[in-house]
């Protein structure tokens, strides 16, 4: 009997996750490997909670294509160290076995890297003949050895289009009324995501540069070097339009969020890091100031998701399986790029012990010198990862996104005791 | 000699204002009409900044039409009341005399048709012959009269989508992490944007029927029942996803944002509606939340435009053009809806003088009797708001907007001295 495949995803989802597992679905069905997914990420595999994906139509499977989110449900969850608990990896065996698992997939960033690889770890101590096959996937964009996340161009796509429309805003209202706008995005210890927002700076659309000033996390954040750069920027432009990444800190190393700071009447401010920028500016500069957090929206925005990123989505996921098959285990797929211009890319592979919590920062050549913009070698970079649209298709004014039926698999094992 | 049209934006921008803008240069140029623009509103008239439009090649205008924001310049400014300060009017009528302005179109939202009606009185007695015309536009869909308000619809759809999407990322995450995401969107004192997020719990594509609440500046918020709602969607959906007005107030009338609230450790909690709403969940039932702000990005997200949208905006700027050239003044134009299904719109006309200053807020009967979400008959008017797309063009991953020349009028007059 042929060994059955087993998908999870995990960790913070995507626009285009659902692409890639769409990819390994299809080229498994093209093989006549049956996948199974794990509801919500390796927790569903804990607790045998598992879904027949062989239950969905052909065309629901096509329409994870454009799609956002998890389809099989995703989980932030840590598997616990062997040496401290083997019970887990021991269950998870159980569950392979009891379901003649073959291959596993995991879709996600650098902690779900290491929970693939403390699975194939176990599962050849304990003599369980699997294959394990890491997926890539992050909008942060914080992998090694891949060329870029998939997830990353989408998100970068919408963060470079949202401070592009937002700056067309602020340049209309700024002879009367607001001067500043900020845009909050995500990326955690690294700086992609703001990064993308210079994209709009340097495109043909651009108004004033806008944004004119970007923050990121590899940056010290120094409040008297930015105010200056913020009032020079609103004396030349009129304006001043600023991307600021969730993960800056200051030259303490503390995450600005973390850090005291007083509004005007003395209050503590809490917030994230757009929050204490705006009110940093409100308190000295005395400025109109708007602020934009794009949160969830940023990595869900399948709407103005990148053409290319769901096509290496895809790719990484299809190249998952054909991999899997062709015998290959302990890796995880990546984007190889082959050339800047024009824009050629393939897929490889590096070995997960390596991937496995290494986080990849921005480099300083990225950054220009004065830590307030991307030079050109940045931009040569992100520029072919947001290229291309793929618009879903609406219905009644709203994008047509697919739920999948998600049968659960009959249980053959009891509960999990910890 | 025929005379000259004078156009001016005004207030906050949307991303279709400047489809109304297209409307009135293309029709008056059909007419052999000139139009100059008003740089930044009526602010640019005072101190006779004009912009000459014909300057400007066909094609730049009709990319008007795919182009967020006020491509002239908007302004937040009231003018002073005649009786208190008839220098400015003086100064308009001396502007309007010097460039034989004989028609005056003001497009913007209700105070800026209290400043087209102020103009248009102040003109009369002056007898200077004037013809004005109000172009209505606010996100905020708050003008009286007419059954939208252009730039309305586009922002209900980026709406109805961020919130789509968001809950289809929050239903992958909820198990094991978020459990609660909070869209704060905009409106001021009236709940349109936010009722605009019920259109994705209805839709096809709804996951729970999210969003699950809605929280409306006509309903006077009571946290005791909020926080109960909130649990009960968890029990119930796993998750919860919350689209919450700028302008909601307690029971008190006094804004949310303007509330103490402590936070965990004691310190007061500064935000807007949103924040507060999300720090009330994380003191009081401990989840995990998150917190988007859409700001700016929902007026000018011109690439999730709604194409009814757009081509009222065309339509109402080309009709106050040929509603002048009929002799007709002291109306703004609107939008009259002919039937639901199939949805079917005309333009018509309002006077100046019922119009300026006066708010429209939701109906009780387009809030469920809970008051946390819209109803049947919402969601019929909402509907037709958002149908259709109208993408603007993309170049190098990025939407293609276009920066007019804006060519100044040669000045006539010596400054205004106030």
């Amino acid at each position: 009997m042929p060994k059955n495949a087993l998908y999870a995803q995990s960790g913070g989802v995507t626009s285009v996750i659902n692409a890639s597992a769409c990819g390994l679905i299809e080229a498994a069905r093209e093989n006549k490997i049956k996948v199974f997914a794990g509801h919500n990420g390796v927790t569903g595999v804990l607790s045998e909670d598992l879904i027949d994906t062989s239950k969905e139509s052909n065309q629901d499977i096509a329409a994870l294509h454009y799609t956002p989110s998890g389809a099989f449900g995703s989980c932030r969850y840590k598997l616990k160290d062997i040496e401290k608990n083997n019970n887990e990896c021991k269950r998870l065996i159980e569950v392979f076995a009891a379901h003649n698992i073959g291959y596993f997939f995991y879709n996600g960033g650098g902690d779900s890297q290491d929970t693939i690889y403390k699975i194939s770890c176990f599962s050849q101590q304990a003599g369980y003949p699997l294959i394990c096959i890491g997926i890539p996937k992050t909008i942060d964009n914080d992998l090694p050895f891949t060329d870029c996340c998939p997830g990353f161009g989408s998100a970068a796509k919408y963060v470079a289009t949202s401070i592009c429309e937002a700056s067309f805003d602020i340049l209309s209202m700024a002879a009367t009324s607001t001067k500043v706008f900020i845009l909050e995005v995500m990326g955690r210890h690294t700086g992609w995501l703001a990064a993308a927002g210079g994209l709009a700076s340097k495109n043909h659309s651009n108004v004033n540069g806008a944004p004119q000033i970007i923050l990121f996390p590899e940056i010290a954040f120094n409040q008297e070097l930015f105010l200056q750069r913020v009032e020079l920027c609103i004396k030349k432009y009129g304006f001043c339009s600023i991307v600021v990444s969730e993960g800056v800190r200051n030259e303490e190393g503390k995450f600005l969020s973390d850090c005291d700071l007083k509004d005007a009447f003395g209050h503590t401010q809490l917030g994230g890091a757009g929050t204490i920028v705006a009110q940093m500016i409100r308190n000295n500069l005395k400025y109109k100031c708007q602020l934009a957090i794009a949160n969830y929206l940023q990595r869900s925005a399948r709407h103005i998701a990148s053409k290319v990123d769901i096509e290496q989505s895809y790719a990484v996921g299809k190249a998952a399986l054909e991999l899997a098959l062709k015998g290959k285990n302990n890796i995880m797929t990546t984007i190889v790029r082959e050339s800047d211009k024009p824009y050629r890319w393939s897929v490889g592979s590096a070995p997960l012990e390596q991937v496995a919590n290494m986080e990849r920062k921005m480099p300083r050549s990225y950054i220009t010198e004065d830590g307030f913009h991307i030079t050109e070698e940045c931009l040569n970079y992100l520029t072919p990862l947001i290229q291309g649209e793929d618009f879903p298709a609406f219905e009644n004014g709203l994008p047509k996104y697919v739920r999948l039926r998600n049968n659960s698999v009959p249980k053959k094992l009891g509960s999990l005791i910890n």
